[in-house]
């Protein structure tokens, strides 16, 4: 069981930016700190800054930083939106194939629908700040400075 | 979020034979109903085999059952079992990747795990049994005839 790319990358996104505080942070330093593809969290980032995660400044001193609070971060809604589907198996909507010929009749369907609330209902409990309790570690982990207001 | 195919095909091997009851089904038989590919299923039925969830007869008229009862199959167990690994992000044992260099700082990793264990739990509550509860309205669905004790 697995969660995509883009919410491994989006949460790791998210971390990063709630060490660093009001300073700006390029796309490349993020790819440089975690050493993951930078096309890649070109359309990560553009995702959670739709979602209106992150605050964008354009131009050659540019950069991203957080758009909100991370007490106001909900890991449960993040990984709501940053998944494509929770389909966890094919017939699930949004599965990649045209189901199944169980289709009513299976009980599965809801017993991984009963699991899956249980799984989202925990991550309910969540915030990024509750990911950010050791900033100090986490930025010396990183190895980035923190400007602004700390964390 | 999603399970293997190693997983939802397992699950639907099952609940047929769960069906089936006493009778002798082939690869065939499976792949027809569902719809799904033949050699991705002889993989899905070694590994139930091996781990002890079907009874094979070799031959002509050979095929296979259910090698436990359903209700001693616990769905839990079973999704613990043909999942390659729980590595819902890179940085889990088992994870694609080798980590991220938020190590022993993160507490995402906690985070996760203990909704993991949440989705799990409720899995543990159910037995293949439990899936199994229309028994008439499944074979009817799965176009499949009982023979044996119905199951």
């Amino acid at each position: 069981m697995r969660l995509t790319l883009q919410t491994d990358y989006s949460l790791r996104v998210l971390m990063l930016l709630g060490v660093t505080g009001d300073r700006l942070v390029t796309i490349k330093e993020i790819s440089e700190t975690y050493d993951i593809s930078k096309n890649h969290l070109m359309k990560v980032v553009h995702h959670l800054s739709v979602l209106g995660y992150l605050d964008t400044v354009r131009g050659k001193n540019g950069g991203m930083r957080l758009g909100r609070e991370p007490s106001e971060v909900g890991i449960g809604a993040l990984v709501r939106q940053t998944e494509p589907d929770m389909a966890l198996v094919q017939c699930f909507p949004g599965g990649t194939k045209g189901g199944c010929r169980l289709e009513t009749g299976c009980q599965l369907n809801g017993v991984l629908g009963e699991a899956l609330a249980a799984f989202l209902a925990v991550l309910d409990k969540y915030t990024l700040a509750d990911l950010l309790a050791q900033p100090a570690l986490l930025s010396g982990l990183l190895g980035v400075s923190v400007a602004g207001h700390a964390a």
